[in-house]
């Protein structure tokens, strides 16, 4: 296998961002794309890349034999399933977060992906950003001794649609679950106990779907060491992502990028630019390297650097932090076994 | 009154900082000194000072008819005695955090100052650190609109000696009590519910004392707004205390204070210094602000600016945090009343 | 014309640089290069990317109808000739800096470029870096008043092989001429006077070939502000490149890029990153826009951003400071005018 | 000699600085200070203070026997003959910068003292603020390697009054003469050659007084490295003191101080402060340790660390300078043994 074919199914902006990627790997080359949506629109966007198959019925990709490998970019609903019947058919599997809402469908993929032997990575694309990634070397390379403390910020720069809201799963399941997948790559250990809360700050329209804008949550790691993650939904100035990991010998810390480094000092103060505005432009490199692994992993037969049970355990901790936050307690994850 | 004359009584580390800085003021005359094991060494450091008094008994300053105000710098659990026969002297007090580790004998000793009429200035010098004291002058004038996160970072460079740590009163008593009186300052709304969780990580010897050396504190202010602070014991490379303020229109934040702003760039990378090491170095300019303010407000009939109700709400903080970590739950500070 | 046909003459690391930026934009298209030492490797480079004429030589280009526009990436020697040759086609062109190492030579250049109204673009990428661009762009704002000073940091991070030193031009044509370029683009104002001093402190190498390593320019503009560069072959910790403008109403600068925001404290102090190796990694984006603006000049009949007296007048300033150089005095610009 | 009675000569802004600094040291006393423009309000300063002799006439200090040291604090016309009459009366010297203005006159000054074998310190306060003093501790400790570059920034929040521009002897000797010696002092080279430009750009007022507003000095050093200095009477943002020193392993720089740490980020940008206004603000802790340093050195019969002649070569380079910017030419260090 020198060049992997591959399968997009959901073209909107995140599955056309993974395509865009793509074409910039020698090795992979997109055959087809699905789309239920997908008419006129999408066709002339896949003539233009040369992309030969379009079509509104993900089986069509699914039974495609020349198909190494697909991209599930559609909504969570259909995750569950596109990850079984692909798996079914022995392709390799790329697929965005969250896997389900539900542990126990998520656990189903997971087993359906591991019996049939084909990989599976999870869109967790910040695990591939320049500055976590180099804040996660410096944790692993013993820079700062054992993790005490991992202190994570993550806030939008505005709310998404109502419409989305409704499906969203909620701030700790559709928004803090990177955070959550974040917490465990930075720590290296296992969460054991998750405690969270939230309030309605930003626009009254979350206490409608039960949800909130805006939230903390602590977690203790089966190390001993302790988290704290707060979110928001809304950071006026932007995507604001931030990272410290505090241990025995020291903290390393990750800022925000900037549009540039231009410093403004006059009579009224010292002026610079505000962060990166959105996940578009923070993570661009990101997005780029997330594939590039994921191409190169099924090249070379190597694991894939986030799989299945990453998906899984990040979910985990959402569903505990939810769980914590309306049951305003200490959720332990060992109680989710019983959802399981 | 053109000139306040004091006694100091305790003439520890502290104690001899307050004295230094007060012989700044051309308003302030510092005519006693007191302290239980004041021998040689502090007569030779009174008589270098011009100090005419030096006593081992408080009470030789405390009915000295001469004396203006008093500052208590003697241990925590003189405070509360002293407090109430200074207050029913008359003599005005300037006090060490915190004013008891008993929330009754703490509010009994605020009555006894409001009852005799005289001021009461708690030292939480913290709020009088130019860095803190910009911080609270944004959020007052609503740069950043209305507050959603507070967020304070709390580490000593090392612990206390084990001897202290038997009277310490605990990480939140001794040593968060600070955080949280910073939380309120900030937020400018009362704490309605805390949570805390803590591990043993810097050294096995805090377990001994049922006590923690690493802890996470959430709070729920009556606003809505929440609050998260991590304390250590121990940051190997000095002095951490930073803070961060997020709302409605923005952020502000401010970080540590340096020796120098050196910086190297070498083929091995780009290197700066530590943080200054600890609060002498650190809170230097706070010290000397917390006396020249309170010595101004004496002179000039203005209420002090931090008050006995100061003290007792971050006492309750603390308190609440103690409770929640040892029974891993929310606990909310109207639950204290009971033990009022 | 809805599609830029393009060849590109000189296939050395700037060229395929140029090539890979321009397969970026869907309205351009390489449909040859030019080598004079293009071999088997080339071949296979050209077939990879789709480009179906490779040859060694570049008349084969110049007289080819179906090409708008050539890009030329080879030697300095052959820069003015193939400009001449490729007006004279009613080519279009793109030239990486500088056109010649002789005024006149440039001068003619430039005429012939002006007679055949083609269009001439010059390599000055870092007018497209978004740090330099955004500082300029605060100064065009007016952000800082009127430019009193202008001061530019350039340093490489290694010095080039001995080999192209002796066809260099010297520091301050080879090197240094970006520097000019930027003061220039800077400042809004024409350069009057150049002091240049230089010394052997990297490699004694570069006195071998009458050249410094270490220099410092200062110049006069025509609106009265003074500008000072300081160049050097080596800084060990890679690309060194900044700038500041100093104004009547404040200043602006723009600092280097890094691999990340990475930031660790330890007992040993600060530490983060070195900056970006070189210009491959620093001007990246840089080049990527100058090559989209060219085109998309070409496209909408707009002129270039940087044209061939840009090219013309850094050259004269660059031929100054060699004067000044040499003759350890101030050299007016104006005196040129003998050798043009 | 275990205290040092001290008398100040001239009591204006800087000599009521260093007084109030004196005070601090317990092992120094001022028993005198002297003002030709003494009246009721210098009584009253020097009575707070506890200063029992106030004069009109300098004499009255000099011919004081029980003087072991004066502060040389009037106007710069007046230094060298109170340096010559302290000499001879056998008093240690601590005087403000320049010595004069008249580099036959400083020499005879440096000489006179030298024959009394009292010591005299220069007032080149910057040399012990706690960012220059790191910088060159980096340097001599070898951290860069051989310096290269010597880069200093110096600009004043606003000019002078235009009474003291008549007398100030120009921006050179006035207000760069500190780069002057912060140069020897960072490079550890003496200087060989000046260039110096300047210009007229803040206000037409210098230009009647022969001077400049704003300028730039390039310096050769003895050891082949190169100096570029940038000075402007007014940067409205404040004081503006910086240093970079590029060697063969690295670079390291010192930047401004500022009130405080405060970043805020709205949707308008990032906004921090300016640096500290002026250089009684800047400077004040290096004041005090110059005072102290002096003291110290007189206690313990050490060699001041900046005498005479760090105040004579200072001199030099700032009459190189004049020179340099009048007849538009490199003048050699050299070439000033003439006027000597």
């Amino acid at each position: 296998m020198n060049k992997i074919k591959i399968g997009v199914i959901g073209a909107g902006r995140i599955g056309k961002i993974h395509a865009d990627n793509l074409r910039r790997i020698p090795q992979a080359e997109i055959i087809a794309v699905s789309d239920l949506y997908g008419g006129e629109e999408l066709q002339a966007w896949a003539e233009q890349r040369g992309i030969p198959t379009v079509t509104q019925d993900s089986e069509a990709i699914l039974s495609n034999p020349e198909i190494d490998a697909v991209f599930i970019c559609s909504s969570t609903d259909t995750h569950v399933d596109l990850i079984k019947r692909a798996a079914a058919r022995g392709k390799h599997i790329f697929c965005e977060k969250p896997v389900s809402m539900d542990i126990r469908q998520t656990e189903e993929a997971v087993e359906a992906v591991r019996k049939a032997g084909v990989q599976l990575q999870i869109g967790f694309n910040r695990r591939f950003d320049h500055n976590f990634k180099r804040l996660r070397e410096h944790v692993q390379a013993g820079e700062i001794g054992s993790p005490h403390l991992i202190k994570i910020t993550s806030r939008d720069p505005e709310p998404p649609p109502e419409a989305y809201l409704k499906v969203s799963g909620g701030i700790f399941m559709d928004m803090m679950i990177h955070d959550f997948d974040m917490a465990r790559f930075l720590c290296g250990s296992e969460v054991d106990e998750v405690f969270a809360q939230g309030s309605v700050l930003v626009d009254p329209v979350f206490a409608q779907y039960g949800d909130v804008d805006t939230a903390i949550v602590t977690l203790r790691f089966a190390n001993g060491a302790l988290g704290l993650i707060d979110g928001s939904r809304r950071a006026v100035y932007g995507y604001d992502q931030r990272a410290e990991v505090f241990g025995s010998k020291g903290s390393v810390s990750v800022a925000n990028d900037f549009p540039s480094t231009a410093v403004i000092t006059t009579g009224n103060g010292t002026r610079s630019e505000k962060p990166l505005h959105f996940f578009l432009e923070r993570y661009q490199g990101a997005y780029i390297d997330e594939t590039e692994q994921f191409i190169d992993c099924l090249l070379h037969g190597k694991s894939v650097p986030v799989n299945g049970n990453d998906g899984r355990q990040a979910e985990r901790i959402a569903w505990a932090a939810k769980l914590s936050h309306q049951e305003r307690r200490i959720v332990k994850l060992s109680e989710l076994k019983e959802f399981e």
